[in-house]
């Protein structure tokens, strides 16, 4: 059961897609060269937007959640990656410490948690989960919807050294995003600690990542002899920003015309007949919160009480004042007439599966990664690793590796930014 | 559908597939540690003996054919793993030139030949297929039974550089076990060479891998605190034997005497009630030729003239020399009566999976690798890459975890032994 474009104007996509096929050694090849001067994330996972005419990510995860909804078939993969990454950042690694999201009630993320927790295991480790809840002050076992369960433990610090009751790991793996800063008990470690923690969201900004992938997507392009456009959103930035205040509006506006002018340019370029819009988000902070579709510089101005609390807070109540002002790109996959959104996982440079979020409830121009929304997921059935060569460039293997290498792209411009936040 | 065990004498490996099972992070990470030091052959398979008492692999190829029997819903794993290799060994590599053994007619082999192409292709190589035959002068293409089709090129010589026409690969991939020799039109080649040339049959000996493998199971042993002869076959050789002048005979029958009184005493110390044998066979080449299951010294006295000629020669119809007499290891795994034997196939340093060889006309004492034999090939249903804990010791993808630990001890063997080689 795959979603199925929707759109009739596929014309460049199927070229971008034909390209992507017929350059395949190429491809891999440039990745190689690539991996040879970079370092990917330990893990990555990169949403999607596929609207027949433009395949691009719109937004890059370093700590994914969700892995539980990935294909079980492709879990031996998981396990080949992680023995692949553990082995070169830390050979000598047996014990792992996984510290993971302060949720303990949402059993989506606990699942993922488990799943996490198994692959890690399956990979040879000897894993343990260390909680930042100060209410975790013991071993505390939660039973799992799925009849699975996890245990998570009071972290102890040791001098430099992190770890849960007679437990030292030689490396820390954060599943939390950091949204409120880094905590003083992951500072300073003798320990990796994966992904940095500079990574986190209290530095990371989106426009950071998308500049990164603007410079990779222009040499990508050039590879394959496309438009970069194909592949890469416009966007722009508005610093202190104040919804409530209403301080920033005129900067928001003006950014807003800037980018729909630039889309229309391209709509007129490839004869696109949708109306331009771009999303207004928060430029640092995940779960979708904070988020606007707009199709006229007119809507970001005069914002009604409503409007601005939306956008002034994301998660853990952190007010937004870097605003990020992105191209919207139409998702023309449909399930059943329902929004479907791919979502590629990676781990070290290894594309390990994928699937797709499914909203029945929302538009084509519309976030599906929001508050309290609750898709249903639909796991890839392909890898996404490689091409089928015998099918056609639209087909499902093959459009599934057009996804995998947009996402190593969005993944090779996070290893670039992740470089620039360490000098 | 997975072949059972048949015997009632498993504690002894019961045992051992269960210390492997909780000693996973260990071994994985002893692996890791080892792969620090020793560098994998791009790829191999290991045939391996399930006895319920010992499981032992009996032969390493390190020019593995039958990728055509390997279950497709793991050809990923082997996708990635050759990404790895040729990440390390080659990373400017885009072009690879594979030559295969000299069959045109075998359509297994030929199978076998067109998977493993496609494997390289989908890793994002360009492949061309160079023979070393004669009469082929211009691109030949061979229709296959399944429908597929390959492509045999002559080899283009020049300089130190080798390919085909218009075609100047990065990397030389041998599928060919140079039983007969290294042809000159391969020797001192710019070009990596993948297994080295001395890794060829003319070359390599059986004995020279079971003593690299000895000592491989000797450290592992001591890790799991097992005894290392649960996993490792007694062996013993003559050189410069000639079957057909009877030269030789007194060093076989005492060396066969030697090696059955070792078993006895080991079947003695373990209840194991099974008549002790063991196999002699030529200590170089591969498709089971020449081979004798011995279980008296006697036996090989005074062979009669058929008996003679059957050891006398192997593959391509070399003499036969140097002779390794190895510890037989039971086959107690059958389907539906018929016996099967577990094959592991490894690219770089990952398992990939594997197969069985099922035949319904041999017995449990004899090899199945044998000429003119046609096996059932039964995929393995699990990657062999992680156990899981949730199953008992003896579940499948807890054995064949078993399996997949065995056949990279001797992979593990097959490195030391070709840096040995190269000293």
């Amino acid at each position: 059961m795959v979603p199925r474009l929707t759109t009739a104007l596929k014309g460049p996509l199927l070229d971008l897609e034909q390209r992507i096929l017929t350059a395949q050694p190429t491809i891999e090849h440039w990745f190689r060269t690539q991996w040879q001067e970079h370092t990917p994330p330990f893990y990555s996972s990169v949403d999607l937007r596929n609207s027949g005419f433009k395949l691009a990510p719109v937004d890059t995860n370093l700590f994914p959640g969700g892995f539980n909804n990935l294909n079980p078939e492709f879990i031996p993969l998981c396990v080949h990656a992680v023995q692949s990454a553990v082995e070169k950042i830390c050979p000598e690694a047996r014990g792992l410490l996984l510290v993971p999201e302060n949720h303990t009630r949402n059993q989506f993320y606990l699942q993922n948690l488990e799943q996490l927790a198994r692959i890690l295991r399956q990979a040879g480790l000897n894993v343990r989960i260390g909680s930042l809840l100060p209410e975790i002050t013991q071993p505390t076992t939660l039973e799992l919807a799925n009849g699975g369960s996890i245990t998570l433990e009071p972290l102890v610090r040791k001098g430099n050294r992190l770890g849960v009751a007679d437990f030292d790991p030689c490396v820390v793996l954060l599943n939390n995003d950091l949204s409120s800063g880094a905590p003083d008990i992951l500072k300073d470690l003798e320990q990796t600690v994966l992904p940095p923690l500079l990574a986190g969201w209290y530095n990371r900004r989106k426009s950071g990542h998308f500049a990164a992938y603007r410079e990779v997507s222009r040499q990508f392009a050039e590879l394959l002899g496309i438009d970069p456009w194909m592949i890469d959103p416009y966007f722009a930035v508005c610093n202190q920003v104040n919804f409530h205040e209403k301080v920033g509006e005129e900067c928001l506006s003006s950014q807003v015309d800037l980018v729909l002018t630039q889309i229309r340019a391209k709509y007129a370029e490839y004869g696109v007949k949708q109306d331009p819009f771009v999303i207004v988000k928060a430029d640092a902070g995940t779960y979708g919160m904070g988020i606007m579709t707009v199709k006229d510089a007119s809507e970001v101005r005069d914002l009604n009480r409503k409007q601005r609390n939306k956008m002034a807070v994301v998660k853990e109540g952190l007010q937004v004042s870097d605003v990020l002002v992105q191209e919207g790109v139409y998702s023309f996959e449909d399930l059943n007439e329902a929004v479907a959104e791919p979502v590629v996982y990676m781990i070290d440079r290894y594309v390990v599966g994928g699937f797709y979020r499914v909203h029945t409830d929302r538009g084509v121009d519309e976030n599906l990664n929001a508050p309290g929304m609750r898709f249903s997921p639909l796991a890839f059935d392909s890898c996404c690793a490689f091409p089928n060569p015998d099918c056609a460039p639209d087909d499902t293997p093959n459009r599934f590796y057009a996804y995998g290498v947009v996402g190593r792209l969005a993944m090779l411009a996070a290893s670039v930014e992740l470089e620039e936040m360490h000098q």
